[in-house]
């Protein structure tokens, strides 16, 4: 392995450690919000720092290795785990938003018991831990069969935002819960969509193929629903 | 001028032409809402393709300079370049959503004149200007001075939160209104994240010194309200 080649290997340990980070926000928030926890809610805010704090090492890591990149192959490489990175930051920021929003759901009584919002939580993060491994292992196909999850968070978060909505409508002392819940299902939605990010970069890594803005006909990742 | 520099010139250009066009993007949809034109509102989701288009375009641009850049300063312009790139992609993302939600708005009586609105958006858009013109004329003062104009935004955007939700309550006739309004106004919110994004990288970018993160307390860009 030549110098060059252990420093890619050590950007990519920073990826691995950066996303089980951003992962473990994502959980302790759900766990927050499930079990009323104000703690651990305001321990997912406090450690956000950390994983700012990664991408911005990360971002110098990865200017260094491009002075030095001999190959195409690997400045491709090297500005894809970038991008990564700032997908992972961006997760971590969603764990706070759904933390600060368990906070303000544990002041009122719970609204009803929650079944959609954990299994969304566990579908976008199994979306991202399935991209990150395909990145790792070098697996285009494994990436690619990320992508179309994504449109099963987007119909779970419309069929909860639907349904808040009318219990809106119906109960308008229940409005704040339901606000709150609809950011936190957003927010899940946002994951997953992260999660589409990283998975259509690897395709593109891999295959230097661009599937980006392709394929979802009217949704995109980042789109508002 | 050497090839190099032409080269630099010409993505320089071509992020520019892509603001210009997510700019417009934001304009039209926020015109669409304020004149009730479902024609316009439909332009602005149809020309998001364009915009999807450049993200893809700089990129491929960016890799090949990467692969020439004699100079650690240009390999830094040149991240900098991708990362705005999918600022402006974004910006346009919220654009169609701004107009799929004044589609929707359209269908039913205007809740109220559309003040706070425009303003958000022409405050936004503002900063992203003077952010932008920051990047090509390498001028890390004007990119700083954006950044606290975020908190503006911001606050505005809680205010209109505030009265829409107590608005919902009093008469829940209007909550499809009142959310379809609170997304559109978090839309708005979150292009001045965007904006925000560029001026911290143009900081970085001109002294060196990140300031992604910092001198903004618990709030940082693309944190939901």
């Amino acid at each position: 392995m030549t110098h060059f080649d252990q420093e890619l290997a050590a950007l990519k340990e920073k990826l691995l450690a950066m996303a089980s980070l951003a992962e473990a926000a994502v959980n302790k928030a759900i766990k927050a919000l499930v079990d009323r926890d104000d703690d651990l809610a305001r321990g997912v805010k406090e450690e956000d720092g950390a994983l700012d704090k990664f991408e911005i090492e990360v971002d110098e890591m990865a200017i260094l290795l491009l002075s030095k990149a001999p190959l195409a192959s690997d400045l491709r490489l090297i500005t894809v785990a970038m991008k990564i990175s700032h997908d992972l930051e961006r997760v971590g920021d969603e764990a706070t938003t759904i933390a600060r929003r368990s906070i303000e759901l544990s002041q009122e009584p719970q609204l009803k018991p929650y079944v959609d919002i954990p299994r969304m939580a566990r579908m976008a993060l199994e979306m991202l831990d399935d991209a990150l491994d395909a990145f790792i292992n070098r697996d285009p196909e494994k990436a690619r069969a990320v992508v179309p999850r994504d449109k099963e968070v987007d119909v779970l978060n419309k069929q909860l935002h639907r349904e808040l909505s009318s219990y809106m409508v119906e109960r308008p002392a229940t409005i704040s819960r339901c606000l709150n819940l609809m950011v936190i299902s957003k927010s899940l939605e946002r994951i997953a969509d992260h999660a589409t990010n990283v998975a259509e970069e690897v395709v593109y890594l891999y295959e230097a193929k661009d599937i980006r803005h392709t394929g979802k006909g009217a949704e995109k990742p980042g789109q508002n629903a």
